[in-house]
């Protein structure tokens, strides 16, 4: 049983924005053992509107379209469900009521016309509920299929996937299970790994899949089991585990079921009562953002010297003059000074600096442009390692935030 | 004309990564003149990829197609290229001479069949030269479609299409004109705009198209006119502005070309020589993240301190510990004494400070939850505002980043 995502939008087309909705809906689908056959961005027209409707439905027995609604869109989008499930549109006093409701207790402008209208939904659709907004989510059937339309607003959507979709989904639908399971590994290339896992590869079940996942640096395994017995998926899976393992065994970095290495290390601080601070030069704060970004982060983040100045580094962090004199900004000795000293002046057990050239001119410093410096100071001591981290300004940062947090991750299993 | 875009792989499917790689595509493409109809993402399987090739054959002249390629899925891909379009899979001389230098180069192990293998593409394209990977791109025609196959690692991407595509693009079609422009707008619903400029609205000229684009408390209204004679195409867009600012003059916040608020900034503080320093609580970084993602940012920002926890502000903001204990951590006073402190410990000619409550627990404070202040410290002074953001962690953080910039922008025009 597969499920199709439609997203309408000239914005998607002309790429003012990225579609983010539709990774949304199928991980969630996804999870309940729906399987996602394709994903269909269309325009804002009628014609095409039908078109990736029709066509769809001869595919998917789910259909969740995103966007065409909201007081300026709905005109298109509503008529032209009407049109395809041959159907009118009539006025929802649920909606309604809420609609007044929010503009009452949130718009100081008064309510118009316009708004008054998303109130008209087609009249065989069922009506879900959106708590965040005034376009509501509509579910409505033809010939066997499932359509389910929802506000194009991210916020509005992910509210209704889950408090209504999803819901209704596992109450309407026998799913197959779908299991995955992603080991990620630093060091060897795709080709060299395939080569190294060749025969096992070849000898998995029809039902177990592998897909090679290559982004900065990492190689991410991803086994994928789909059917009707959990228990035997699960079992699959793990003994197709134990024997990988084996073989790839000195590059394998981790597991990643659902968790970020962010939040393994957030859990990992909290667990522990550790606290963390950081000094950050060539990330410019990007690691106490991803920390402070998952709630709970001020149980354990106590904050960032961000000294993106070399000045900066000498007046608030306290390095001294001197070593960056003889070593130079970028430099193991003062990523060290910037760890110990960011660890005293914020009180905390451990710390992470970073310091480096991210291009694309060579800065305060003359080393060449890629070159970072990570230290960690733990209770036990301080340690920098030098990295390359190529050429590219983002890429640079983001490999240094990754890195950062995989040395961090080690630390902090030690105590 | 229309191009259409199709991406090839199952961790699109499964929601794993978000496909960012269209909305590249799909501006590069719109700054040249070209309108893509549609995207589509389907599985790295030999049907799908074919019926959507059979598809956007009918649809579009352009169809640029992404991912499915690198070592592990050249097998798949390349042989339904070669079957679509009738042809053979024949060894790229100069292909192979770019992988086995890149081996030699940066892989420290052996280079393997698969890798070799790269060089396999059908005997008609045309080879498009990847420097920053393995997997060359592909030029390929077909009943007067032309077909480009890209890697779909965005950095690998990216570098093809901008290198090679793009340029090819340019120097073999004739293209109509695309222009945008984007007015920001702040303080009202896009139902209330849309009842404003109603009749404005429909009174358009056929080939100006507008659209509304609500955000975190902003709306943009976006014109396109597209057509052969580009100075028409101006001419009407500006006409067509010039009618609109007095119906909305209130709540127009700014022009959006191609720029964000963050590089407004920048420009404006490079260009005035003045600095800038944040200290900021409930954004975690993120502030200074955004300024220092853009290179050149060193001409102007000297760092920030990320005063996550109450006594970061104490012992490193130096902010008075009976302020925080009469106002509370999240106040306008402590706001003030955040910037100010902040402004004089790194030595900057203006700051920015926010502390507030986040959630989704009050912590330190007994505020609200979505309660932010945020300060700015000037030449000239301090001040700081109060705002209500909402009730979503990450919707509250962000709402409060693009206020401050906002701000920001305003104090440092003054100067």
């Amino acid at each position: 049983m597969f499920a199709e995502i439609i997203t309408i939008g000239d914005e998607i087309l002309i790429g003012q924005i990225v579609d983010t909705n539709s990774a949304f809906i199928a991980k969630e689908l996804n999870k309940i053992g729906i399987s996602v056959y394709q994903i269909t961005s269309v325009q804002d027209e009628r014609e095409h509107i039908l078109q990736a409707l029709k066509d769809a439905q001869t595919r998917a027995r789910i259909v969740i379209v995103t966007g065409g609604l909201g007081p300026t869109k709905d005109d298109i989008t509503k008529h032209t469900f009407c049109e395809f499930f041959n159907d009118k549109l009539v006025k929802n006093k649920a909606v309604l009521e809420h609609v007044e409701a929010l503009f009452k207790s949130f718009v100081s402008t008064p309510i118009s016309e316009v708004n008054r209208n998303q109130a008209m939904v087609p009249s065989r659709a069922t009506v879900l509920y959106n708590a965040n907004g005034t376009a509501p989510g509509m579910w409505m059937e033809s010939e066997g299929v499932s359509f389910i339309s929802l506000p194009g607003v991210p916020f509005e959507m992910k509210g209704l996937m889950l408090s209504a979709v999803i819901p209704k989904i596992v109450k309407d639908f026998n799913r197959p299970h779908i299991i995955h399971k992603t080991l990620v590994t630093y060091g060897l290339g795709e080709s060299a790994i395939a080569e190294k896992i060749e025969d096992w590869e070849e000898n998995l079940p029809p039902f177990v899949k592998l897909a090679y996942l290559p982004n900065l640096g990492k190689v991410r395994l991803r086994l994928t089991a789909k059917g009707s017995n959990r228990k035997i998926l699960k079992a699959a899976i793990e003994d197709e585990f134990s024997k990988l393992y084996p073989l790839i065994g000195d590059i394998i970095y981790g597991i990643e079921d659902e968790e970020t290495l962010e939040e393994l290390v957030a859990k990992l601080f909290t667990a522990k009562k550790m606290t963390l601070s950081t000094a950050e030069s060539c990330t410019g704060g990007k690691i106490a953002q991803k920390i402070t970004a998952l709630s709970g982060a001020s149980n354990y983040f106590k904050g960032s010297v961000v000294s993106y100045a070399t000045e900066t580094k000498i007046n608030v962090l306290k390095v001294p003059k001197e070593l960056i004199n003889k070593h130079s900004v970028v430099s193991a000795e003062v990523a060290k000074s910037m760890a110990e000293n960011v660890k005293k002046l914020l009180k905390t057990d451990f710390s992470i600096a970073t310091t480096g050239n991210a291009g694309p001119t060579k800065g305060d410093s003359n080393v060449e442009i890629g070159t970072v410096y990570i230290a960690i100071a733990t209770p036990n001591g301080v340690f920098a390692e030098k990295f390359m981290m190529g050429k590219h300004r983002n890429r640079i940062v983001q490999k240094t935030v990754n890195k950062a947090f995989e040395l961090l991750q080690k630390e902090i299993l030690k105590i």
